[in-house]
């Protein structure tokens, strides 16, 4: 049988595969509405050098190959829907360097957030990119993930500056420099940043870092209509303070969250700042906020107690899965637009009428700070009706974005579920994506039927 | 005659065409050493509209085209080795729209960075990006061009949201959003940044833009020693204090900006260091710095008035044009590595030793808070001799950089004068960039021979 030679063969050069059928189904899913299905194999290597085995094997056999991190794809990109191999990233989890004096860490990808943090921590680092979930550092470089800080800090995109990536073509390469800056060549680093897995595997992960900042604050403003909370996103940021988080949750949220982790936070909509820096510096900024709040429609309140602080941010964090417990055993959507500051107000406001058109209980939530917002809501996905009312409504949320020059995902990505949108965004340059795709990876091997299709 | 035809077909579609001799030998050479080469015939288009014309006649007669922005390139990238077309873009210099509710700003390519801050300074906005040159947006977007302020901002490449690009094919591409932030398929954007023209001509750059910043200062610190200087850019950085500047000036480049600008600052190594935020957040940050500066080898002076400021930093700006100043009829050399952070006094001290050796006078200057420093020195580019021990210098510390994990090119980018550097450098994936050259400009029509030679 032919999956018998595979197997044998892929343990030839990788020390952990499995055909179990517990491992197989829990590598054959998202965390969203996506349908599910099984992989063949899945293998987890622990160096680069099995991933240049299992690439080799897989060109023998004409197999697709499937990176996964974690698991917390939104738009079912770890779906091996053509079925393969996935690689499974949980053992190559190994921190390699921690480089203080230049601000810099080198990582395997399966290395998850929180790990690199703890390991920071005592050098008094940190790493800002923070996905709602606990992502590896190789999920959230090939989606260019981002977060609550990526006002201040950017997406990863800004964070990584090398990678080393093995290829269709079993080749290792390197891309990007450990300096702070470079102007050597075509910027390949940046295109597999956010290539979702479609162009090669990577296999080490240099990134930028920060030192901890010495002091933060947190303030919650609420407010009794939406509309108000969005205009004073764009009030807040045209003044020229600089936040660290800037969240939109919306009432609905709130009374999820509530429900859901047991909290008591004041059902209204609500927006999250943090300010970061040293004490001095966050008190004249809390001062700044205290004057911009003043004779507004908003309540103010600042939250100075870490625990209850960090409390704020697990839940705010833990928003999506809230929803996810809040419906149990249904399909999930998380529409994902940014839009220009200018036009955030507009878009969330048409989200809601939309939402409320088609009678469907939904939360806004969203790093409104630099024009990004979800709406989330669950379905039956095995309703094809109402999988038509769920694409419906991310469709006119989506246009609209693209209407006022804004984008169908922030920091998702395409995965399988906006491959139209990708179609239309960026219609005058899709023929070059596929190119470049052929170029790297002639045979379609990493995760085909991600971002488009090659005819 | 086939130029007669030429000319006149350009005519065609192009208002300005010139073969006038002083404006092809205006178009003939760049900054530094490189030898010059007159084009056939320079246009200046007002519109995208005459990009595609000159696209379209190029590709009938078969001639190069090579963009130039205001000829301030450092590594030849706009001489017209290969004669043809060279497309001036001073007279595409409209800015297109300002949007401070977004913090960015629509421009043509031929905007420089001086008219741009002068246009956004009426509505509290900066751009923070500068070369020391008054370069055009188009000439620093291809070569992800940086300079003092990308410590704290970031380079060309963090700034850049949105491109318009005329291909090849004359088709007009949009790569990038205007959203802060975007996951939706490859990097396209990022690849034409530091593309050196390589790929095709920007026609319109949307940029991100800044509130200007409320108070500064500026602090000097002299020191006897080169090594003394370097090794306390590190030791600041590791502090943690965030500066916004921080330039390495050595005794030798004072002395030159002294004779050349008619100023009379101390003669030593310097740094000079910009702090900016709020009053108060600047003066907690001039004590912090003042109390890593006790008990040291420095001397400390703040920079309080605003004139003296302004006239530091012209001076500082204008460094390389003294260095040529002092040398009139001279070829220039400026090295360009960029290092890690702990790398940097090994990196700088290998340099002096370097040019020490050969018993070359040189300037060291450099944008040290992000690794990168240049050394700058004059030949006679006429005498081979010279030209060789050159070479041999730019070489060694070249080679010294890449061997601690720096790279070539910190902000000049590879233009001709760096090709066996990038093939050294980026080894691994020179073969992708030349396949996606080949993608994007099949015939080698736009700036043949930088970046690489297509076989």
């Amino acid at each position: 049988m032919v999956l018998d030679r595979l197997v044998e063969a892929l343990r030839e050069g990788v020390r952990k595969v499995s055909i179990n059928q517990t491992v197989l189904e829990h590598h054959s899913k998202a965390l969203t509405y996506h349908k599910a299905s099984t992989p063949d194999v899945v293998v987890f290597p622990k160096s680069e050098e099995e991933l240049v085995h299992v690439v080799n094997i897989a060109k023998q056999f004409k197999k697709p190959i499937v990176p996964f991190g974690i698991g917390t794809s939104v738009e079912g990109h770890i779906i091996p829907y053509h079925g393969g191999i996935v690689v499974d990233f949980s053992e190559m989890n190994e921190i390699l360097s921690i480089n203080p004096e230049d601000y810099t860490v080198t990582a395997q990808p399966g290395v998850t957030r929180e790990q690199l943090n703890q390991a920071l921590k005592k050098h008094g680092l940190f790493f800002p990119v923070d996905p709602g979930a606990n992502a590896t550092l190789g999920g959230m470089t090939a989606t260019n993930a981002s977060g609550t800080n990526a006002v201040k800090y950017g997406t990863m995109r800004q964070q990584v500056r090398k990678l080393r990536v093995v290829l269709a073509s079993s080749e290792v390469i390197n891309v990007g420099s450990a300096a702070a800056k470079t102007s050597a060549g075509f910027a390949l680093k940046d295109l597999f940043i956010g290539s979702e897995g479609t162009l090669g595997m990577i296999s080490e992960i240099t990134l930028k870092v920060y030192g901890i900042e010495e002091y933060s604050a947190v303030a919650k403003l609420t407010f009794n209509s939406l509309q108000q909370a969005s205009e004073k996103t764009q009030q807040i940021l045209a003044s020229g303070l600089k936040v660290s988080k800037m969240e939109l949750v919306d009432a609905e949220t709130i009374d999820i969250i509530n429900e859901q982790s047991q909290l008591d936070l004041k059902v209204a909509h609500s927006l999250l700042i943090e300010l970061t820096g040293s004490k001095e510096e966050v008190e004249l900024d809390l001062s700044l906020l205290q004057s911009i709040s003043e004779n507004s429609t908003c309540e103010l309140q600042f939250e100075t107690d870490s625990l209850a602080r960090a409390k704020l941010w697990q839940a705010r964090h833990n928003a999506a899965l809230s929803v996810a417990a809040a419906n149990p055993g249904k399909g999930l959507m998380f529409t994902d637009v940014c839009v220009p500051l200018s036009k955030l107000t507009a878009a969330v406001m048409h989200a809601r009428k939309v939402v409320d058109l088609h009678g469907i209980k939904a939360s806004i939530i969203g790093h409104v700070g630099d024009g990004n917002f979800h709406v989330g809501f669950a379905i039956d996905q095995n309703d094809e009706e109402e999988l038509a009312l769920m694409h419906t409504i991310n469709d006119q949320i989506v246009q609209f974005a693209l209407e006022v020059g804004g984008t169908c995902t922030g920091e998702h990505g395409i995965g399988v579920g906006k491959k139209h949108f990708l179609r239309q965004e960026h219609s005058t340059t899709l023929e070059i994506m596929k190119g470049i795709k052929k170029l790297l990876d002639p045979d379609n091997m990493f995760s085909p039927g991600v971002l488009f299709d090659m005819d």
